[in-house]
């Protein structure tokens, strides 16, 4: 499967010859590495999901619920920003595991990094990371998390996924909450029994508000957030929460400015009323800087910027979920600063392409009482490490500004796509390389998801109508050539 | 930090010297190792925590809530049963990271699979595993999963913690509660519209019974399910789920029979009297086998055959939460098979020792439609390799038999403290090496917990007085014997 390669110590080589950016810094062992290059195209051997694959899902479907699988890759033939199956269809990859692969396939950097010692004594001593952490923990903690903290982030709390982030991000927004309401008295004995039936005092009714279409997680707190699709959270128990407009722009945002104005103010002005009206105090709010699930919808920094003062006159954690636009997707490590805000949110949540999950927060967000915040795991060490080694990747191969790049040629050649075709495709926007096209009706749309994977682009899909494009930081120029002209094909092929 | 050596195929080695299971099948290839063996014993140059570790533990607290750290250890040096700190503390560990590791530190065959090009290739490249699961997955399953798998359970749902495997375990039940009730019918528009909201007929508002002194987690759902202590709770929103008294029986059990039938007898009664008059109709029960986190309180196999009729015969589903009991500890994989159950449960959790986190469930309880039960990662490959490598070793090892061995060793060396320091110790209690003390109050026991980390002792508290022991499922007749011997020790110092 691999071959070995020697590199004397410090030798910089080029392992794959395509993108350019596939260059490493090794040390003097044997280094293991794919024995082959990016492919130059997109090339399919059968329909998606073809035979083989389909054949493996009837037999994964004995053992865990397959109904899911687009296709079976094979990952120790993918490579770059190339997915490869089981039936050697070659698929460029812009979906990306649902944005969750930051630097390519096998990348030989972070292969190099699995196959350290370093890795593998964190990976098979797992910690309880919050009662024993590694002893080069501060040392990774830096390098993943602080050097790339938003601004305004003193610290951080490991989680393992998004879900668990949010869980826990909207725990310490009331715990926050109750104990500056508590005025530093001590638990009484009212709220120290009642709290263990559920109820108030000790378990008081607080509310956290979420907005129309956004997607925060499947864990039931999660889930009460989530606003995406009914099938997410249909039969499911959801604490009462409320729900605010998110702002329903049009595109191409230049075109519409005045009224895309005006629906901003309207969802601002919905957002004070219910934070001044529900009956449950909202002691904190929580939004995506795009939303992803809900239908790539976007924003301006200025509606951001008055979300942030409303919550802030409301005395309201402002938390921003980056799960999915953090870690460069937008051309920054983090997409909410591009709002420039004043005062900095109290959380930043992420998981997905940096493979540690967690909370960004400010040292006084901290939870007032220990084991207040508290897991098994809390984190893991494997994660934080292959973290630090991508932000390293990111920064030395000045990838953001790769994204930002590529960003706009994407959403150029989308914006052209929908002038083109009309009757087809509409409202293409993007923020980097987060970029999204309209199909005029859902069938329409998931008919042409299905003709991309047969021809060998990976695309998803959001909202009701909407295809989302996700690639890897990695995706360069050639590739948006490659997706515009095979993507241009498959709409001919309606 | 490692030495290599080059083995022969299929050469067996003893890469410790003791314990003496320590050997290891290896493959033809550079297989990297710690350089040392298993310590004789634990060998104290500081108090726990020691200067370096409080130094670091300083440190770490710029970065995250370092206030939760017991020790600083150094987890290249660490090996089998014993932890080794920075200070150079050599610990004999039977807290095992929360009852999280189960073969040992830096288990050489753990070490091997760690730096194999399959775990590489996995590691790097973290799919979202429900959509593009690996080529090799159905082995990998198989192996870890399903030739283990509890009587009655089919398939499984692999999450990434304990919280996220109990979440989705609710939602299940709900799930699968709903769709029975609504008898096919599709979803109408009420349903559609209010569950976006919150509201019911779409989101109904139904309950979930767990047990006071219950631990499930700390995601606000199963955050409502737990009951071990109100600092875990207070200030958090929770569902208004009801909560089922656990015997509080006496020790030992063969003693107090007639006063623990009793006590049971009570329990089930009150069980059955919430679960016919709760005013939101209750769609699953969750128990654990013992009751860990909430003081390690154990119960009879009539109690729980009994509790699984109650919870048929008013069609509850019936929830084992295996997280911390699971995976070998009471000397049968999953602790609830001692039971010897007519029925089998609708659903048994796990995670923690097993690296991998999921439900196991029985085909009928699959979710009715996709998406229901879902999220991105769905699990870790790396993680269903690394269980399936620990099954081998553990079924090769006859590693059960010798934790029930051990652990009757360890029962009986506790019962006899117990006899012998009734002032300070009483209720010894096990199920394997899943045993327990109790001291006479919290501070006695908080000091003797302290004293023995001060002596090289790894251990644990639970509940309001417990400690619990949690060694790993290679703790041998000889550590026993070191532990028994300084525990006394310690108990004759306080």
């Amino acid at each position: 499967m691999f071959v070995s390669r020697s590199f004397t110590r410090n030798a910089r080589c080029t392992l794959f010859n395509s993108p350019r950016f596939y260059s490493v810094e090794v040390s003097s062992r044997r280094v293991f590495s794919p024995a082959f290059s990016e492919p130059q195209q997109p090339s399919m051997q059968t329909l998606c999901p073809g035979p083989r694959s389909l054949q493996m899902q009837k037999k994964l479907d004995q053992y865990m619920d397959a109904r899911h699988i687009v296709t079976v890759p094979d990952y120790t033939k993918s490579v770059g920003n190339y997915l490869i199956d089981v039936d050697g269809n070659v698929f460029l990859d812009c979906f990306a595991q649902i944005s969750s692969i930051a630097l390519g396939y096998n990348n030989p950097e972070l292969i190099s990094l699995a196959k350290s010692d370093k890795h593998a004594v964190a990976f098979v001593n797992r910690p309880c990371t919050a009662m024993f952490p590694p002893h080069d923990y501060v040392e990774t903690m830096k390098e993943a998390f602080m050097n790339i903290a938003p601004a305004g982030m003193d610290e951080v709390i490991p989680m393992t996924s998004g879900s668990e982030a949010v869980e826990n991000g909207i725990k310490l927004a009331m715990l926050s909450h109750a104990h500056l309401k508590r005025g530093g008295r001590e638990f009484n004995k009212d709220e120290l029994e009642s709290v263990m039936n559920n109820l108030a005092p000790g378990s008081p009714d607080v509310a956290v508000l979420s907005f129309a279409g956004a997607f925060h997680g499947r864990t039931t707190g999660a889930l009460s957030l989530t606003r995406s699709k009914a099938i997410h959270k249909l039969d499911i128990s959801s604490f009462k929460w409320p729900q605010a407009p998110f702002p329903q722009l049009k595109y191409p945002l230049h075109k519409f400015e005045k009224e895309n104005k005006a629906e901003e103010d309207r969802c601002i002005q919905e957002v004070d009323n219910i934070l001044s009206s529900h009956k449950a105090p909202i002691v904190a709010m929580i939004i995506e800087p795009v939303q992803a699930e809900g239908g790539d919808k976007h924003a301006s920094p200025e509606f951001f910027r008055r979300l942030r003062d409303v919550a802030a006159k409301r005395k309201v954690a402002f938390i921003v979920d980056e799960v999915q636009t953090g870690f460069g997707a937008s051309g920054e490590w983090w997409a909410h600063s591009k709002w420039q805000l004043e005062k900095a949110p109290d959380m930043v949540l992420f998981s997905k392409k940096s493979q540690s999950a967690g909370i960004y927060l400010p040292r006084r967000m901290r939870a007032p009482f220990t084991y207040q915040i508290f897991n098994t795991w809390y984190g893991e060490p494997v994660k934080t490490q292959i973290m630090a080694e991508m932000v390293k990747i990111v920064e030395r191969d000045n990838l953001l500004a790769q994204v930002k790049t590529v960003g706009q040629q994407l959403l150029h050649g989308l914006e052209t796509l929908a002038e083109k075709y009309p009757d087809t495709l509409h409202s293409a926007r993007g923020n980097g390389t987060f970029c999204a096209i309209d199909a005029h009706d859902a069938a329409t749309r998931d008919r042409l998801v299905s003709i991309a994977r047969n021809n060998g682009l990976m695309i998803g899909s959001s909202g009701a109508t909407a295809i989302r494009l996700r690639p890897m930081l990695t995706f360069a120029p050639e590739h948006v050539k490659i997706f515009l002209n095979l993507f241009e094909k498959c709409v001919q092929e309606l």
